[in-house]
């Protein structure tokens, strides 16, 4: 048996998230089926985590186990070659121990969300980015936003069905800047709550188009309540952008 | 009689091109369609060039004419409001003097070409960018193009269908240069021929891989003959990028 690390890029709008469901398409069913072309039996593809319907990965991250070794440059273009028509591409595919774990031996995520803030429909961009049709403050979003950075109750910002046994995470960082027309807000966390990232990009849309104070953050914070949230950001801004790894190069 | 100066975005993917055709998606005919619905009569819309199959714009300009005078922020949202299921935005419309002419008027045009040197499949730029899956030298392309820049005939460089009277133009300027994953080809010009953008692109993408010599471009110029141009790059990394004007602001 072989174990590799996968680097995965995907387009989330033609799939019901990463996680496998039955009658549904899914980037993890991309990617299973792919590996089972090449394993010639049925085989698990495990990532770095989960991420809902309709949002993107720059460089998600997964491991799978082969029962032949394979060269890691021909695992990489085996699955792209059963992978031809679906939205998911592997960047990179590395020979790893047999006891590396996508999910378990992460020690950081980092997602971006991108916001554009013009009244004209997106032509290039549609389901890419989320539009506001009015201006926002991206520097107020920032200086509001890092009163989130730090180990919180995040209770106000996770989805109710969240699954996780506690809602105290820790945000390492969160940078809201201008990048030419759009708005980019980055994020650092080592694991984030279910819908946190949206929730988050939603209440501060709200205080940059001028709907709540800058120091609502604190409020909403403090509250440990949903409905304290603003509005829940859509899909089409995020990007799950990298995971990394305590033996990670850099 | 009100003439509107109208600035387009497009996704060139569902269309047989910018120019009108009876029976095929074009941006002209949505964009058309649209104004007829707001001036209750069949309306041309001019634009400033046209652009081929599959290419995109950032900034296309075009002008139209309605029967009564409108608010040039209604003319915008009126268009967009019809053009609701067409990859084609409307990012601004002005009043016009009636004798403003877009496509005669135009002073020079900017393109965008971008290509990605990378092995793994495009998942989330698929159709937007040119892929290569070979390493490219993104300087010396740009010190290969430096040898198109002034009054050249361009024979070797344009469409063999191409309508121009004379191959003579004058390219102002040509950057290739990184940008992160990518290399952008930045290219600018009173006006352009037939496939002359992706003729450049195609024959530069040969040099930078190695497979033509940095000396090349002044052999082919020199040709005077559309058999010494390299391979023509797709539509896909093409993008209009602007239309200036004498009377444009900055």
């Amino acid at each position: 048996m072989s174990r590799y690390k996968l680097t995965i890029e995907y387009d989330g709008a033609p799939y019901q998230g990463w996680q496998w469901q039955d009658h549904a398409p899914t980037v993890q069913g991309a990617l299973e089926r792919a590996a089972e072309r090449i394993n010639g039996e049925p085989t698990e593809v495990y990532g770095a985590g989960r991420t809902d319907s309709g949002v993107h990965a720059l460089a998600m991250t997964a491991h799978v186990d082969f029962k032949k070794p394979l060269r890691s440059d021909k695992v990489r273009d085996a699955l792209n070659y059963h992978l031809a028509n679906e939205a998911v591409s592997v960047l990179d595919a590395k020979d790893v121990a047999d006891d590396w774990h996508a999910r378990f031996d992460a020690r950081e995520r980092r997602y971006l969300y991108r916001l554009i803030d013009r009244r004209p429909k997106l032509a290039l961009d549609a389901g890419r980015v989320w539009r506001l049709p009015m201006k926002l403050d991206a520097e107020l979003m920032h200086h509001a936003a890092q009163d989130l950075v730090g180990e919180h109750d995040f209770t106000t910002f996770r989805d109710t069905q969240c699954q996780a046994k506690s809602p105290v995470k820790t945000l390492d960082a969160i940078t809201v800047i201008r990048a030419g027309a759009e708005i980019h807000v980055h994020l650092r966390a080592r694991s984030f709550l279910h819908k946190q990232v949206r929730s988050i990009v939603g209440t501060l849309a709200d205080i940059g188009r001028g709907y709540r104070g800058a120091d609502y953050i604190k409020q909403a914070l403090r509250a440990r309540d949903r409905t304290a949230c603003g509005q829940v950001a859509p899909s089409d801004g995020l990007y799950l952008v990298s995971v990394h790894y305590e033996d990670d190069a850099e």
